[in-house]
């Protein structure tokens, strides 16, 4: 493809060799976005596959970027990094995956080639990363290209149901990577998790493949609390007041939490982190920050702790599918919403009023006709 | 012993019952510390040991005593957590120990049987930790009374040579567990030192295990940097141009480090450490801090990376030894200055100007009449 | 205590000092023991408590020694390596326990101090290892003495059952630490247990700790294999025909399993579990073998495969407590019959029989009079 | 390429198409090879890298080949699985390397794309692992293909020497996957290497790199222990009057060996192996084994052991290369012999009587005109 081809098939809403388009949700700068017409993506280099999506769903860090937070993305972009669907074509490159396979499109494109791919941090892939619906057009649409397609699809099991399976594309393998094995919870540990959204509960839900004996779940929110409990929490601590650190000091007589795992973002919820881990205990961090945290290593130094931070890289993908497959997991728990792909811009609306909607995951679907 | 004879003990110069006394370094508030007459120690325990020193040191942590710092530290206190030693008495408890064995003290006092002893975190021991020299008695002196003795006390090797094995007290544990284990040095690693001070230069010796193909050293002084070279140092950075960090991202072509070892601990050399490290890597803190410092999480969050804090545990004192012995390392090395035990105040003299003086590690002997 | 009243205590069935007697299980060579007559234990040294047993259970351990396979148990001996009981007397040198306190006894007896303890190999401790009912007097009695006190109880958590913290003496340890950690079960793992004892029950439900997604049960008895099921296992193999390797393979579509955990001690079933592990997987042995095996090296050598052997160190009892105490495991499940302690020839009788009675784990109570 | 096109490329000695041809050491059955025409490769999938070759060497498995010893091996197949060359071509999946680009060619093919790639187990690779020189034409030649060279060969570091770099193509990664890290060696270790041949040398040089204490190389010829020593051995026993593991015992005053590592294949030096392995310790298997060995369980079931195997992974190919980059590796040590490649048939002579000749490892050179 010549770059005038390209740059046809940016500006034009059919691919221009065969006529074809399709529908998407387009951002077009801070506030603006619309589910409107684009040609349909083609393949551009051996690696690539053409996927048409059945199911996507809607992530927190999609709300940011349409709010304009995130300038790498830029007007035009299609947006969505998760989802389930049918390749249409592969590359000549492409060696795991055919035509008519069902497949579960990962958040994180990695190339397998560089050397972050081989020490399996696929997050910082020289050629990937997470690039979908973020420097690349993404998965909420009818189809997507896929580059590196060998190293970011896997297998659609059969039988399974696509609502659970859609949730390995990046919430339960960022729970699970960043919180849970990050903070190595292990066989009776007491794990506090900072934050009951749809992340902070994929930590919950993964951080009991080790069996810890308590899980205190932190938020300023009863209602998703409440679902915290039963997803699995032994303590709910609401921190509306300002004093959830000191209930966990009392909980714990005074020990502290073996892990505590942020699954927000800010200064206060790290704060609450440091201030709960016990002696030789572990903070994994997994919420996104904008800003510099206060870390109080005068308390600290002497503490034997440790703190980690990740990207989501997507490699525990395989072990997902088996533990979802073998049953202890249901994933599509987390579903509270459900809409059309054609009404996204309703499914967003939902999303962006999570709390008052009492939505966790919202759940896309190209119907077929 | 009861109350009033502890009390005796504790106010006049000799044993009350023996009528023996002894000369030590004894510390009487910020400032004010003298050689001089205190009662020989006794048997107050069944884990009890009574040794009398042959060897001991100084660390950088007795000068913050002496300026008052840490105010935990009474007046009276004997100062001094290394040495080395004969067994002059034993309690009933005391089973690995005998009379006249020469022995190496930890720094650290562990009990062995509590929970956080059992899980090899003897500087968070409930019945010991770091304490000696600190809220009990230490081994600037003629005798020290150690309790937990079988936790705490290492039998000398025959043959070995003092200098090198009093090293083994702290400085080379702190280094090794606090900087190159929790670094986890591996083979190939590029390393970087900040601080390059007694304690950097323990890391710098045994980062070395481990054979990292580069070690960056840190630091403002130059005559250190050219000690940290014989040591094994491969590149030296003068960090008093401010621009340490930008330095060493040149030298490693933008990469960063693998392992960022902070050996100062101050905020500013924290920030090297947080501007250095790869994608992937760990910053190891060695260094005691007494202010937060700043976490810059809005660019660490994704990049998968490590933070370590750690009191030295003193664990890996068997492992030492066994290296020492080999002749790997000749921790020796260390050691810039020898006085008498008699002339300690001139000892803290030199390494307290210990730039001026090229002082690194400073000996003090009890010479036998 | 003189050599002269040792002899004495050992031939007088009371306390010399005291008169004090108790009713003990003795063993009295090949086929010849009885509920008898015995002197109550005395603190002998620093370290020693003694125990007033309110529970205890039978081991195959123990039949074994009725037959004389273990030469080193001899005339006199009391057996039992597990109980619950209330300490009666401490020595001097016992610190973290006191007379009223509720233990659980370890089947392993822990110095602490020597270098293997220090390496959290309590089962080769220089001064204790598995002495218990072996080469020391044991537990199915009235009374017994533990050396190494501070090393060797564990306190009974206020509330809980004895009839599952017995289980945590020996079986739940043995199981966990040989079978689950030596064999490093992972979530999403296919797991193979050869054989459907006490101790594969006890390494199948302590394999749940971790979610691996299938979990196959081998055994000859399909009544154990019943049981197998109902407490966890997904897959039974009834390998009375010879087959059993050949249907895991097939269930696994040739890849075979990641950890086979050998749980019977004997040449054949070693042979299963080299047949079945999946390259890159691992062997865990926990059965005590009596017998070289036949080990494959001409088609393991390049598999990648880890094989491992441990006696039960007893090190996780900590971590055991802590899963028991949150509900996630129900060791009494293990139990099928239950004797006062002075029917315990009846108890032998039932446990010695076990297939035919459907026995597992047999209790032993001192009732209270 | 068609079958036909294929058929021709396999029976003529020139490329059809260009009609190139070169010259290769060709396999025809036991007993039988010849340095002869064959033509020059091509590439044949996308993956594909056409290698002129400039060094290679020969591996002890060649020699086996040329016995007759591996059936797999079929007439007319070229030999050598190790080399250093100058890609001449790439297809068009090749995204890593490019024509020019002089390389290191490992031995294990990796399609990095497998679930066994995934996990790092190369050798498994369900696309490649060990197949140069075995299934498919091998580097004793003039040109090689290399499939799936973008996870198959690596950049040669400008300035580096070829005899070294050649030794990362099988013989270092063998001893140091295989033996070191399967052996878990740590500083302050004792471990013993049982055969002083090539891998057993490369054994003992990457040993070096986690500062064991001691190393005790065993081998039967008393030359080849004295090149162990010059390369770092501690300690040197000759096997010849079967009393090495007495030897051994006693040097380690009946503790006998954290580490054994197996670098024969014989049941007798897999005895020695057994034999000497202290509690707590690890057997490592480099050695390739044609037969049953004798497992003795009854001993070690309760020896807290752990037994790997491994076929070379390749996977430390980048650690390895900073390593010898540092300079603290001379691999090229290793070299005994140095042949043009047109003098192989002289060279295999000179390496088949290794004991006699004093051979290690024999350089092959492709001169320039």
């Amino acid at each position: 493809m010549t770059t005038a081809e390209l740059e046809l098939a940016n500006t034009t809403v059919a691919d221009p060799r065969t006529g074809a388009s399709m529908k998407a949700l387009v951002y077009h700068g801070a506030g603006k976005h619309a589910w409107e017409d684009k040609p349909r993506p083609m393949i551009q280099e051996p690696g690539d596959a053409i996927v048409r999506i059945t199911t996507s769903t809607i992530c927190g860090t999609d709300l940011h970027i349409l709010k304009g937070d995130l300038p790498a993305v830029t007007d035009g972009r299609i947006l969505g990094h998760e989802g389930i669907g049918v390749i249409e074509q592969v590359g000549a490159g492409v060696s795991e995956f055919h035509v008519g396979d069902k497949v579960i499109i990962s958040c994180v494109t990695a190339c397998l080639k560089c050397d972050f791919c081989k020490r399996s941090m696929y997050s910082h892939c020289r050629h990937g990363g997470w690039i979908l619906g973020y420097t690349l057009d993404g998965t909420q649409a009818e189809y997507v290209r896929i580059p590196q397609a060998d190293g970011s699809l896997y297998l659609f099991p059969p039988g399974a149901d696509e609502e659970s399976m859609v949730m390995l594309s990046d919430i339960l393998p960022t729970g699970f990577e960043c919180g849970v094995l990050n903070g190595q919870v292990k066989p009776g540990d007491t794990v506090a998790i900072v934050g009951a959204g749809p992340v902070g509960l994929a930590v919950l839900l993964t951080a009991q493949f080790y069996s810890p004996a308590a899980i205190f779940m932190i938020d300023l929110d009863d209602k998703r609390l409440a679902v915290a409990k039963k997803f699995g929490a032994t303590n709910l601590v609401n921190s509306s007041n300002g004093k959830a650190a000191q209930q966990v000091m009392e909980l714990t007589e005074g020990a502290g939490v073996d892990v505590a795992i942020e699954a927000v973002g800010l200064p206060a919820t790290f704060a609450i982190c440091q201030a709960i881990v016990a002696a030789g205990g572990r903070i994994a961090n997994v919420g996104v920050h904008g800003k510099p945290v206060e870390l109080h290593m005068e308390k600290l130094w002497d503490r034997n702790i440790a703190i980690t931070t990740r990207l989501v890289d997507a490699v525990t993908t395989p072990v997902l599918l088996k533990v979802v497959r073998s049953g202890k997991l249901q994933p599509s728990k987390l579903v509270t919403h459900r809409f059309a792909m054609h009404d996204i811009l309703k499914a967003y609306d939902t999303f962006g009023n999570a709390a008052k909607e009492g939505a966790l995951k919202v759940i896309l679907t190209n119907k077929a006709d």
